[in-house]
């Protein structure tokens, strides 16, 4: 599909496109950026790309496509670097979890004659960096692409088609819609997760040991987000800041109603949403985001460390 | 150990027990009580109990431990009920997510000859019923014994050592201190994960289908904990309102906090406090109550559905 790729970045999902288009056979050749010489030399031990550049302008350099996979704050300076090193025709795209952004940060730094398609691979773990990546990260999860009003539709359809051979589907939305949709779907959920797990190690009537020992009870769940990058998920609440509020002031409402309804004792306004939000659970299952597999698997001794 | 213990109640952890007594040999006889025939008809089926009865006090007649295991808020008529069959040196514990209520509401229908020694495994799934139920539940999770200060060696030795051999560790602690520490590490996260799935389905500029489509990017793992049992989880709120309102206030003050971060764009503040809770995640993992498994196994092919 593409004779020279250059991934802007090798974490968790340059290194997972990496992989999956090595397997389906999608770009004749893979560079890649990093500004840290030891992810660079991981990257070429592990064969995630046949070059690797300290310079994102050396990688972007006569390739077709460009893929901006480092954390979103970055992209403003990259792409200011690689503006002048593109071909015409190249297209630009990116892997961030804020589309409004990319368009104010990026777009500007472009040639005309290069295409910007801006996308969002609504998939991850909880760890980073190039050992991290693997080639089915993204088979049967969406990617949402956000191109501006005027992108030139071969280009879109030429980005669309490169997800869905590594296994995505994928959705075409306006950047600001993105933004509110992934506001709730996961930026208040990590932000509130960062946050318990913050509150938990900060008590005086607790200690950390035991809020460690008794994490089994629900605690661990938040602990799993909690522990995702922190440059990435800062540059993302930076980033798409409006959103962010305005659903954290929508959560905020609700947990107040709901800190009432504890207070003044009224069972059926807890049991009425507690029942509500199981059947919400079930959607997903059966939307195939998730498996019904109890406690994910965890009770298995085999996986247990 | 016993020769014949009584289950009343066949949920999660009913069913759990009485496999994992089953296998360590520790009962002579298992009866269960339920008040739903399906229940009673599942158990048997399963060979959970070798007797099911509707009423608790036929259950209990006879036993020399009964375990309480229905929601929280059944527990005092049910010790009401058994309170007068129960036999001398009888042992009754319980399963529930709170603490100090069950010193307020059994102890006072229990006759001085019987043992009360409060207990709670922290293990459980997202899923309930007699067929949720596994033997490998509570291997490596701890169980809290919160004996009254009265309470005689020999029975919470008896208890402690029932536990260990069902594969938990056990702990003691004052009642009043388990509310407040699963206030924390359980009750608070199950609060905020219910609220988060109730705010997302219930917005007008997000739809429900996009929220489930788009859910991997972190609210799928909060609706795991909010499809828990919602009688179970409505009694947890209802019977240990002062700690979790405590908790609650404080999760909202550093929610606050965390707010006006974003809002004034303080990335140091951010980016701070996303490093320091990755520490915490490696600090469980390390405690072996979780394990390091990215995404849970959830990229398996294999176990999706």
């Amino acid at each position: 599909m593409f004779a020279r790729v250059a991934l802007i970045g090798m974490g968790l999902i340059g290194s997972s496109m990496a992989l999956a288009m090595r397997r389906a056979g999608l770009a004749g050749e893979i560079v890649g950026a990093a500004r840290s010489a030891a992810t660079r030399d991981t990257a070429l031990r592990l064969r995630l790309a046949d070059a690797m550049f300290a310079e994102a302008a050396e990688a972007a350099r006569g390739a077709d496509l460009v893929v901006l996979a480092t954390p979103i704050g970055a992209f403003g300076a990259i792409a200011a670097e690689i503006g002048e090193v593109l071909e015409a025709g190249a297209i630009v795209t990116d892997v961030g979890s804020v589309k409004g952004m990319v368009l104010r940060d990026v777009a500007p730094h472009l040639p005309l004659n290069v295409h910007l398609v801006p996308g969002h691979p609504v998939a991850g773990t909880e760890h980073s960096g190039p050992e991290a990546g693997f080639a089915e990260l993204f088979e049967n999860r969406w990617c949402i692409l956000t191109p501006p009003d005027d992108a030139e539709a071969a280009a879109v359809d030429k980005v669309a088609e490169l997800w869905r051979r590594m296994g995505a589907k994928v959705e075409i939305m306006p950047a600001q819609h993105h933004d509110l949709v992934l506001a709730i779907t996961s930026h208040v959920p990590h932000l509130i997760a960062y946050n318990i797990v913050g509150t938990a190690s900060d008590l005086e009537t607790v200690t950390q040991s035991e809020v460690i020992k008794f994490s089994a009870g629900g605690f661990r769940d938040f602990t799993r987000i909690a522990a995702s990058d922190p440059t990435m998920w800062r540059d993302v609440f930076l980033n798409n800041k409006e959103a962010v509020l305005e659903m954290l002031g929508r959560f905020v409402e609700d947990l107040t109603a709901l800190q009432r309804a504890i207070r003044w004792g009224e069972g059926e306004t807890l049991f009425d949403l507690f029942t509500h939000t199981r059947a919400i659970r079930r959607s997903i299952v059966e939307a195939g985001q998730e498996t019904a597999v109890a406690d994910f698997g965890r009770r298995q001794p085999a996986q247990g460390e």
